[in-house]
């Protein structure tokens, strides 16, 4: 794997080995890279989670950080991707994280880039490393996916999170449905109420209401989104034994889910977020390792790269 | 001690040992902490020395300090200080170090938040390594407290610098004086001029005059604050033999204080910068030195956490 | 050499040496500095390359970085450059590498301060590391300068680069030419049109057209801008065989250059940010080998500082 773009991308085969290298991560295992690479994180939008756990996993895989100011770099000259990415690869870095606002901006890196390139959110595309977390976090709740029901509520339209979740689950045979207001739903087919999907989702998955996006919609209100498409403590009460409920934050709280629900006992959603690091480092040594052979290889035939 | 949040909460005996393992550290001595911890510095403020020095601070006691830009957070799309900062505690960090506008902004981290919190700053409430760095500068001054005299010289009502030292200060045995116009005193007992107070203080505290508070004040002018309240070269000369000057630092030069005593023999202004990085290193290797025994106990007796 | 400032006080052998250095890291030599010396990084102006390749040079150098927010610093609170850089140096900076606006902000460091202090650009000043990074680039090319041809195409008045390259290049013998509009001349001597400066020239080195300083000027438009005085097509194919391509970037594409010729056999540009770092790594190493000299010397003799 050079790069992780979009779920579009990965096989089961490929998604399923990252979860499982995820679980041994989170038992204790090491990371098998043979030498430190350097790595930056470009986000161009705000983010506290996603850059963190990205922080912390590179460490974590013994990776040198060099830090990139997104909002100070030359990107406010007018620099594009292209020449922001190559400038880092002449620096030396070895891998880029990136979340940016332009959807598929990492087309125009897929050619003269060597350097790999993991996708962090591309504005309203994919965010292939919280669907690789949101998967971990169903497979260490039922061990596997097939036949599963999973409710996906909210803006489903704008949602990465969403999109890029849809395709995996149902490549792995889950029983994706979602439920949102009609105007939120985009091209997909959607329940626009709860009957019928609260006593048989295994997950119940609530998306991010994005006030930056409703904010001048004179018919949107925070306690009407609540009370018909938000997880009240009476729609918890009815959902089905051992199921579960997952965000991927920040929480509205009292929007879509009762602030007393967060850290429930059916909720994950703090468990994703230390999910996320162990999936993180998965991702990265993947990837890494994959430079490595690559490295490799050319050294040995003398291959000019 | 598992959170440093107010000069309120510390013994005298938990504050001199933190000063006299600032000493050891001063000397040169190697922190004693086991392993290697996770730390981010959330500056919800602008800061120079208070976040660098606490940078420095923790890589001297071998800490990984994973980047956090306040400015470019998800507290930006309205997160709660409780959800980022459960999010870093999932994330795998052990202590935040927390700069904010909101005062006693820790109070909703005190349920529900493993991870340990130091307070570098809650608007105008306390402001604890920098008062404990500037106990540590008067105990290498002057050996002990008791009985000295301390003069606090600005605006006493708005500074948490003032608040955290003049508990501490009295506690230790100090006389603790203040001085100040009269609008600036707030609850406190202040004097209005130097009139008795340079002759016989020990130590001449001055406090940064926030021009953001005051710009809009028609009454107030720098050059009549330095005439009234601020250190003259005229004044420094009828201060005590052996007597030092202080302040928090940055300093608006020829306002709190003339330009030309910022570096004299009787400043301590940039040597309190230099003792805050020890302070520091010993808060930090307090604090985490609690969770490594806490970490111990929990796995010896197989205590569910 | 204790800073490095501007390509004005470098004599010609110590800038050689430094190129040789650089050569020596690129090769895949390792630094000699005995002990990690504490770094900052103060960008006043927004930065990714120069930024970078700092960052990563101290790395490569054994340094540890302690993280300076500019846009976020008590410099907002009106602190000066004197007092920012003094403070770090008591929080135990070893060495800083600033950027700002203002031209020779240095001067106001070169007393009382102990922190090396490497210039990273001041306003429309010098900005000696791109400089000799600009003549590495040549000398790898060329193997030696006397004697060749190098026209520095653009806004030659206002550019810190050309100033710090045509007093180098001068001094080691290379025939500097000017090309730009009359208005950007300055008090440079210039040739406004490429005429008879093509063929003959071994580099060609365009600078970056500043869209912020042209924008408000009416007469300017970047189409006829690439007509006159860019790097067209055309333009390249009438180059001399063997000559090459600079450019300081971030290169306005279609600007200063056709976006076709950014990667062309000729063109160095992306060579330039590479060999950036080793340059860089010669400078650092440089100026904290001196530091350990000098502290050997002062702990030898038992010289109080």
């Amino acid at each position: 794997m050079k790069n992780l773009l979009s779920m579009e991308h990965l096989t089961n085969r490929e998604l399923i080995s990252i979860i499982l290298r995820a679980e041994e991560f989170e038992r204790g295992e090491q990371h098998n890279l043979c030498r430190s690479y350097n790595v930056a994180n470009l986000f161009f939008e705000p983010s506290t989670r996603t850059s963190t756990s990205f922080e912390m996993a590179e460490r974590k895989v013994g990776c040198t950080v060099i830090p990139f100011d997104a909002s100070f770099s030359s990107a406010l000259k007018g620099e594009s991707m292209y020449d922001t990415v190559k400038t880092l690869e002449m620096i030396g870095i070895d891998a880029v994280v990136i979340r940016a606002k332009e959807e598929a901006y990492y087309n125009e890196l897929l050619e003269g880039i060597n350097v790999s390139v993991i996708n962090a959110g591309d504005g309203a595309g994919q965010h292939p490393s919280q669907s690789l977390l949101d998967l971990y976090t169903i497979h260490k709740e039922f061990g596997q996916f097939d036949g599963l029901n999973v409710t996906i509520v909210g803006d489903i339209s704008h949602s990465r999170v969403a999109k890029s979740n849809a395709i995996a689950l149902r490549n792995l045979g889950v029983n994706v449905r979602f439920l949102c207001p009609q105007e939120w739903a985009g091209d997909f087919e959607a329940h626009h109420s709860w009957d019928g999907l609260l006593e048989d989702s295994d997950v119940v998955m609530l998306l991010r209401v994005q006030h930056e996006r409703h904010e001048n919609n004179k018919n949107f209100s925070k306690e009407s989104y609540h009370e018909q498409y938000g997880l009240t403590v009476e729609r918890e009460a009815r959902m089905k034994k051992g199921s579960i409920i997952m965000h991927p934050a920040p929480v509205n709280r009292d929007v879509e889910i009762a602030s007393e629900l967060v850290e429930c006992e059916r909720s994950r959603i703090f468990d994703q977020v230390r999910n996320g690091v162990f999936i993180r480092m998965a991702i990265l040594e993947s990837i890494l390792k994959g430079r490595e052979i690559n490295d490799e290889v050319h050294s040995k035939y003398s291959i000019a790269r």
